[in-house]
């Protein structure tokens, strides 16, 4: 299924069909090695345990896992750890949803057409559960089973904490909540949203070859490619926001709009927020050059986040 | 200054002002770490690394710092890799402190006698300032400042998130917050607070073992140390909110009894509970028999703890 914002001159071998296809394969790889690595809920504190469980078992595309398991297949990584990488970075997103839809920021009641984990508990074991997918994303990352070199372990650790950190995912998520009070320009958003989606983004594109120990140059190629990825993941984020109903988006929608949020589409208008997109979507291509047919999917995953906006 | 619940029998060689005059040399050196280590408050998102260092730099007695630098003197590790230690430790008890602290949790407005995280910024702000703390924690244990060794990093990285984590003390402020739900025994208030604050104490003891790579039978002696300290600590900290006035203990007191929960003082009364207190003080004295003097400090511990609630 193509869309009228698909891109028509980049090398790409393979096809949406191709991409949901392996998305689909990589979340249930990265599902069965979550089940193992999230603990099983018991005794009094068993609350906060179900609700990194519930927080964490809701569907989603696994996006991000599916970057990292790309990436390390394009550099040789073994699956196993690929996996641990993958599993990692996905509870840590998911802790940044649970505290993102907490009354106190984005109060969404709503997430993936499920009760939001503070809804589905409480407020206080919703902190907790984010709390405590956050932190065990980093036990994840240090254990032993994650790469044979501890400095391996270590620099993934650090990588992850900075992309997360106050001046990353979690500074983005601040600028976020102070824009209605500024009057952001394109430069502005652009900051904003490398900081709250790309960093994270960038980490997992980096994650195979900092698994591999393969040199900067290749660490900097990745990066780049989820760098233009994650900003038309964002734009396409907009589009939904500004033009789907919850119930086909899974969430609340009209958000943006309604707290007077600056966004590419607020500052461009739908059109040149799509023709930006697929700019994007030519500049991640084009990063992936070196890569050859190993990186087809990658290739074609702009392209595929894009439709499913269109 | 020694108290009714003193101890006499120990091998003490420090009294409490050795301690305090220790405390505040470590606590004045881990500040001025923390200086460099926290980002400067900078662009559009400047209000979380405000709120993070409006927590962190809030005075206290930076007890688990002093647990880290007094243990890491034990094993010979250099000032500058266990002073980081500390100060990931320190930084991740901010956290939760400012986490605990919240609406949805405690309800607190007084922390060391200043407000709160929330009250000072606003709720959003305070969620995300102690995310950026808790993720800072492990940024600074896994950079190679910390330790040559990645493995070691790594280490660190590891014991860290697993006594902060659902198993550890976020579980335990689970199991807190569900205490009146449930009429806990003697028991479930020792594992309650084991994990509530136990393993951070732990983690602080044995990181200077870790650093030195010290053999696993240090780790554990020093591990044994902090598990009967932290529970003294713990009986110091509820007679301070069974008996002391808001002003004196600077932040709210006597929440215990009125929200039911089950402490060493509702299960055996105050008596007893100093009784227990000095029992344990000296099982944690008894661990450190194979460090001489040089543990002087650390046998002192105790005691000074105790003397505060006295």
């Amino acid at each position: 299924m193509s869309s009228d914002i698909a891109m028509t001159n980049a090398p790409v071998a393979a096809d949406d069909a191709a991409v949901a296809g392996g998305m689909a394969r990589s979340a249930a790889a990265v599902e069965a090695v979550l089940e193992t690595l999230l603990p099983a809920p018991r005794g009094h504190h068993a609350r906060v345990l179900e609700a990194m469980r519930y927080a964490t078992f809701a569907g989603g595309k696994r996006l991000r896992p599916y970057l990292v398991l790309e990436g390390s297949k394009l550099f040789g990584v073994p699956d196993a750890r690929a996996l641990r990488a993958a599993a990692a970075i996905e509870v840590l997103h998911t802790y940044s949803l649970v505290h993102d839809d907490l009354p106190a920021m984005d109060d969404d009641d709503l997430r993936r057409g499920r009760p939001t984990t503070h809804r589905q508990f409480d407020e206080a074991t919703a902190i907790l559960a984010g709390d405590g997918l956050l932190t065990i994303a980093f036990e994840i990352l240090a254990g032993p089973e994650t790469h044979p070199s501890g400095d391996v372990r270590a620099r993934l650790v650090s990588r992850l904490a900075k992309a997360a950190g106050g001046e990353g995912m979690i500074g983005g998520q601040m600028m976020d909540i102070e824009a209605p009070n500024h009057s952001f320009g394109e430069a502005e958003v652009i900051l904003l949203q490398r900081m709250k989606t790309g960093a994270l983004f960038e980490f997992a594109a980096e994650a195979g070859p900092l698994l591999a120990e393969a040199p900067e140059a290749d660490q900097q190629r990745m990066r780049d490619y989820a760098r233009a990825l994650g900003l038309a993941f964002q734009i396409a984020d907009d589009l939904i926001d500004a033009t789907s109903s919850a119930e086909a988006a899974g969430k609340s929608v009209g958000k943006d709009a309604a707290q007077g949020k600056a966004t590419f589409i607020s500052i461009h208008g739908i059109e040149k927020a799509k023709a930006e997109a697929q700019n994007l979507a030519q500049q991640a291509v084009a990063a992936l050059t070196p890569y050859g047919h190993a990186a087809d999917e990658l290739r074609a995953l702009p392209t595929f986040l894009l439709d499913r906006a269109s």
